[in-house]
């Protein structure tokens, strides 16, 4: 059984700190808001989904310590607490429809109903979020043949979900169905998750795993040794350009070099028909020594300039699919992504 | 001043440790040839000119070392030796064409004429890829306009070519011009060739220089901020096909897409007519260790399966020009690098 990296318990939130996996596994408790926002932050939670789960309970735990205040003080606080939440991450739109979602649900004739009720919210988002991952990855499992072999970038596993995953989520529904698989997981410089969860994850599923550098990617494909590549997505825009972990427009290009199929697994929740296309979404810039380090170990000479996106778009055209948990979804991706959003 | 990365002193061979630049800046002072045959294998000379002129050295050590043996026995022992540095490293061609050279220089009335000859021919060797990078430099300057941005891989700077550089000695002569010039530069995994040597020596010559993580190269040129792709080569096909470090492959496809220029500068002795295409090179398996560690810190869980081709092979249609000490060529790389043959 893999280990949560979410859990609502008595009040408090339990996060896998997944800095330090799979050095430790160390869960911390986290009974105030600031401490979710800083472990969004620091990426101690991280993954599109999971950071939208964590901002919910996040903000459930922040009301929840607003004392000694009148139903309109705590909506100004709770406001306050939203707004911290807002502005930890920018990229992942999970983390917003999660703030819109809760901002809705705070309603209620007093403070203690409006605590409950966010409480409640929180844990419906989780649960659909559960339920989305495992819906998209039985019906992105169908695209899977089998003998094949995958790539995948970053992390999209159990980790990034607080669900059952959603590129990963794919790969273990193939092997549920008794399709044999294998995977190259990329590392994913500059933080490593490929190299650090991917692998986890996968080793626990028992799917067999061969860990590349992202530059090895290319190589492979080349060989024709990847029969498809498959990712998670931290915003898809009305248009259908995809946000992802930085270096997924690479490996986006290199699959459409060889012609192999590109599939992005996203649960709605990550869907942004508010941006008419990839060009819109803002990508985060973050620390140069995430670069200039590996694990605290400088691997540059000091005083080095360098730069760190942590994300790229890549355009829908070289999107083969967009697997969701309401359908598998291709091009016209507009008008796709349009009568998707209207089910909801 | 630039350290030098391979000197010749009072018979010894005097090397820089390009595995600890830019932490340490240490130098041994190899004195037999195994020395050199492990300082190549363990990278510590790397870069495919810079391994030929140190085997020629080595060699010339080798041979300094047979003792006691007449001239019949000493071309047995010699030949060892050579054979030694044929099975160090398998995909520079640079490496080839110094033992064959050494072995036709293998003349003389007697062993210490020999001798004598061996460490005249590794000089030769020496001073001709001194000569043919600067050469190259200056032609492949011309093709770099005033204020562009450059972006390199790996490294292809004096370290590597016991000289002034390939790809790095095109835009240190690009400034030598007057011309504004600036760099991103790839941290190139594993080994992390690009974070420790280019940036340090761009940093040397006042160049201004990014670093970034090769998943971010495809990032920048999609955002324009790339003017051309420039990298040094291990061996180069009768077809044009260029072997060079994992992931040049992957930034050739970038460039083509983002319709960039995508430069190889190479001297001639990184060319090696007898393939007739890139598919017969051999590529190097390093160590999986290579991937699973970074500078000696475990970055994937225990017992993972890695895969490390160190080479990957760009077919001759993404190269736009390869600059050589004898011209700059294009397509059709076959006919054109067959009559820069027949110069030499």
């Amino acid at each position: 059984m893999m280990a949560r990296a979410i859990e609502w318990l008595d009040g408090k939130l339990r996060i896998l700190d997944q800095s330090k996996v799979p050095r430790e596994q160390v869960f911390a408790d986290l009974d105030n808001y600031h401490d979710v926002v800083l472990a969004i932050k620091e990426m101690r939670v991280r993954g599109a989904p999971a950071i939208g789960v964590a901002a919910a309970y996040g903000i459930a735990l922040g009301a929840s310590g607003i004392r000694e205040a009148g139903k309109d003080e705590f909506l100004v606080q709770l406001n306050q607490v939203m707004q911290a939440f807002a502005v930890s991450r920018p990229t992942a739109v999970n983390l917003f429809q999660a703030i819109n979602r809760m901002r809705k649900a705070a309603r209620g004739d007093g403070v203690a109903e409006i605590k409950r009720s966010l409480v409640d919210e929180a844990k419906r988002i989780h649960q659909e979020e559960v339920t989305a991952t495992r819906q998209l990855s039985q019906l992105g499992a169908e695209l899977i043949k089998n003998g094949f072999t995958l790539l995948t970038h970053c992390n999209a596993g159990p980790l990034a979900t607080a669900g059952y995953g959603t590129a990963l989520g794919v790969i273990k529904a193939v092997k549920e169905q008794g399709k044999r698989v294998s995977v190259f997981a990329t590392e994913t410089r500059p933080l490593l998750q490929g190299a650090r969860l991917t692998t986890w994850e996968l080793m626990q599923e028992d799917i067999p795993v061969t860990l590349i550098t992202d530059s090895t990617a290319g190589y492979f494909m080349q060989q024709k040794k990847i029969d498809c590549v498959i990712v998670g997505a931290d915003r898809i825009a009305a248009n259908g350009d995809v946000a992802n972990k930085i270096g997924t427009y690479t490996l986006a290009v290199l699959a459409k070099e060889s012609e192999i199929p590109f599939y992005v697994a996203a649960p709605t929740s990550t869907i942004d028909l508010s941006l008419s296309s990839g060009d819109k979404i803002p990508i985060e810039e973050r620390s140069p020594e995430e670069v200039t380090h590996v694990q605290g170990v400088p691997i540059a000479p000091e005083g080095i300039r360098a730069a760190n996106p942590a994300f790229d778009v890549t355009p829908h055209s070289y999107v083969t699919a967009i697997i969701t948990e309401k359908g598998i979804i291709r091009e016209p991706y507009g008008k796709e992504l349009l009568s998707i959003a209207k089910w909801s």
